[in-house]
């Protein structure tokens, strides 16, 4: 089999390359080990950038989403047994729209294959070869072996994927942090209590109120990192988050039975450079945050735009210049939103057993973000997404201070 | 001997207490273990904040603070081989000025000398009784024991003073943080090199290039918290600090001999509250911070204008009410700077020997507040101050999100 751009995973990433692909009149296959139907149920992220919101309005794929999408305006802080609105909409001009992975990832396979596009789902990417010269993506499927030979390779398959560890040892530096807690996440038939997200900081852990529609919301408890689903009774998932979240007079939350539960670990991940010889890599084969920003679908779909248009301008008119600058145009915004991840996340956990010093400055913290514009602005204009007009992530250009710059 | 408002210790905030009491007609006694000459030399501090500016010419302090402080409208960062302004001035509308601790301290005791105010040198306050009813300061001078009897304490000792351990045992909380590092600072009989402080990030450590004096340099490195200052020569510490900070193109270090150096720890501590029964605690002696957000005096000055006024609506009105408030309302803006000073301190120094994604979180945060107006605002309006009008540190009612608030 040949293809121009071999595509490895169909997340949010390897999907999006493919369709933007397809929309340059580049031809591509996505190989996925899972079924389609696993694909389009995996929950996962929920939080859609401004910017991600365009891209995919832009290319043909926002009639679900402007529908069924809830664009929310502001989030809520509560802490000290107060709540506090950051207004990002009125501090940046822009919003977050909830919209889950799964659906991105049913809009995405849906537009692929009714454009004739190839994706091979249940078919294991076995390993990479030739990536200097014709690069090969080796496959396995129905018992058999058979080759992808193409142009490029795009490494779009996650932490866990194949494609980061085919390039050899010595040549990728990881940069790496663990947290000391995890996330219990649920999915329950209740109707979300808020219209906007709560993030709560609490003495018994974090917590944070999501929703999916009117009908079923999401949540979040801070757990420790070796913490057993099984010790998770509903009841006590309940009971956990009433105390760390129903903390403001007169505020309660809305249960009902829970559909799914699971333990995510927290991570701190980069690997630079995110390209070595014919290999691409994006999305979280690259990079990993802490969900708390609710960047890590934003971040594969900025990296793949950025790809997108680097094969574009390499395809269209043999420029290489894009697709050597891709890995480090790409690390500014994986940086800034490392950065933003973490902040967020040091913020609004307990981070240690018995820290007094440490819940002080969470709690001076969260009353300068709930109190200062500039610190507010800087809260939103993260969570909105920073602008991404040339899908560069050149942000040192954009927000602009009024003098100074490199001198 | 007696007297209305004992206080204990002749720095900025013993001294500055003292003056305003004077102003509003109060008598006060201060107590200081050193020499007058001792005090006047101290070198510490350097930077005022604009509203310490405002209290320090509001009170008739300002002649020659004003003929030789130093006004400064941005400072430099300094990473990854690039320098960038931070305009404070214009993100905010307010300055910075450069001005001794030592030169505030001796204005001070010359205003207070001037108008026949008493402070007591060479004079140890060797322990404190009678607080919940008629305050006895014990003293000890000239090798015989006296008592100074007031109606209030004021605990302006510092961190090694004797007022904080008056208070029993379990009624104060202490929150703490330790550094592994401390400052190497000298004082170099050479021209600054710059109109600005420089703060540098740099792999070999933090530095910072700041002045006293067209002619007097005052640098600082960021060096072990056990290390000697014997194996520090002069010619090291030079080499040191062009390492760390000639890193621009077409930049370099003004030399000349040093005239003092020193090393000094790193801490955040914080303990409240501020007050028991009469004795009410201020500045160091109460909450110390890292020195790299310049708040330290600024603090100390905050606290005991918060305090005069306090004393003035007692002795003047019989009001209780800014007296009973005064430990709570101080906090609000003692952990405020707490967060700044942790916030710069962390952005700017080494923190671990080896964690590479720490020096990246560093530059990524770096570039984001030199690229980012709302980010870099943040940094800037904690470092020139956040508004005194009201000196009551009520930040919270100031900067003022435009909608929202408290829910």
């Amino acid at each position: 089999m040949r293809t121009q751009v071999g595509i490895v995973g169909a997340g949010p990433a390897g999907l999006m390359l493919s369709h933007l692909l397809h929309l340059q009149g580049i031809e591509s296959v996505v190989v996925e080990s899972r079924s389609r139907a696993y694909v389009e149920q995996r929950v996962r992220a929920g939080v859609l950038e401004q910017g991600s919101v365009d891209l995919l309005c832009r290319t043909g794929l926002g009639e679900r989403l402007r529908r069924e999408g809830m664009r929310h305006e502001g989030i809520e802080l509560r802490f000290d047994g107060e709540s506090h609105r950051v207004p990002m909409t009125e501090l940046t001009g822009r919003a977050i729209t909830v919209y889950g992975q799964q659906e991105v990832v049913k809009d995405l396979i849906a537009a692929r294959l009714a454009a004739g596009g190839t994706i091979l789902f249940d078919t294991e990417a076995v390993r990479l070869s030739d990536l200097d010269s014709a690069p090969v993506v080796h496959l396995r499927r129905d018992g058999r072996d058979e080759e992808l030979h193409c142009d490029i390779v795009a490494g779009c398959d996650g932490f866990h994927g194949i494609s980061r560890g085919a390039v050899p040892e010595g040549v990728l530096r990881t940069y790496e942090r663990t947290y000391p807690f995890a996330w219990l996440g649920v999915l329950a038939a209740a109707p979300p209590a808020v219209d906007e997200l709560i993030y709560a900081n609490h003495e018994r852990g974090f917590a944070l109120h999501s929703l999916r529609s009117p009908q079923i919301s999401r949540l979040y408890l801070q757990v420790a990192p070796d913490e057993d689903i099984a010790d998770w009774p509903d009841e006590r998932i309940w009971a956990e988050l009433r105390a760390r979240l129903e903390t403001v007079p007169g505020w309660s939350l809305n249960e009902g039975p829970i559909l799914e539960k699971g333990i995510t670990p927290m991570r701190s991940f980069v690997v630079e450079p995110m390209q070595w010889q014919r290999l691409f890599l994006a999305g979280d084969a690259v990079h990993i945050v802490p969900p708390t920003g609710a960047k890590g679908m934003n971040l594969a779909l900025a990296d793949v735009a950025l790809l997108g248009e680097a094969l574009a301008a390499w395809y269209g008119e043999g420029r290489t210049d894009l697709l050597e600058s891709y890995s480090e145009t790409a690390l500014r915004r994986v940086w800034r939103a490392q950065h933003f991840s973490w902040w967020m996340t040091s913020m609004l956990h307990r981070l240690a057993a018995d820290d007094p010093y440490e819940a002080r400055l969470q709690s001076a913290t969260l009353r300068y973000v709930t109190t200062s514009r500039a610190y507010a602005t800087s809260l939103a204009e993260n969570y909105v997404g920073l602008p991404w007009q040339d899908l560069a992530g050149r942000i040192a250009d954009e927000p602009g201070l009024p003098a100074g710059g490199v001198r």
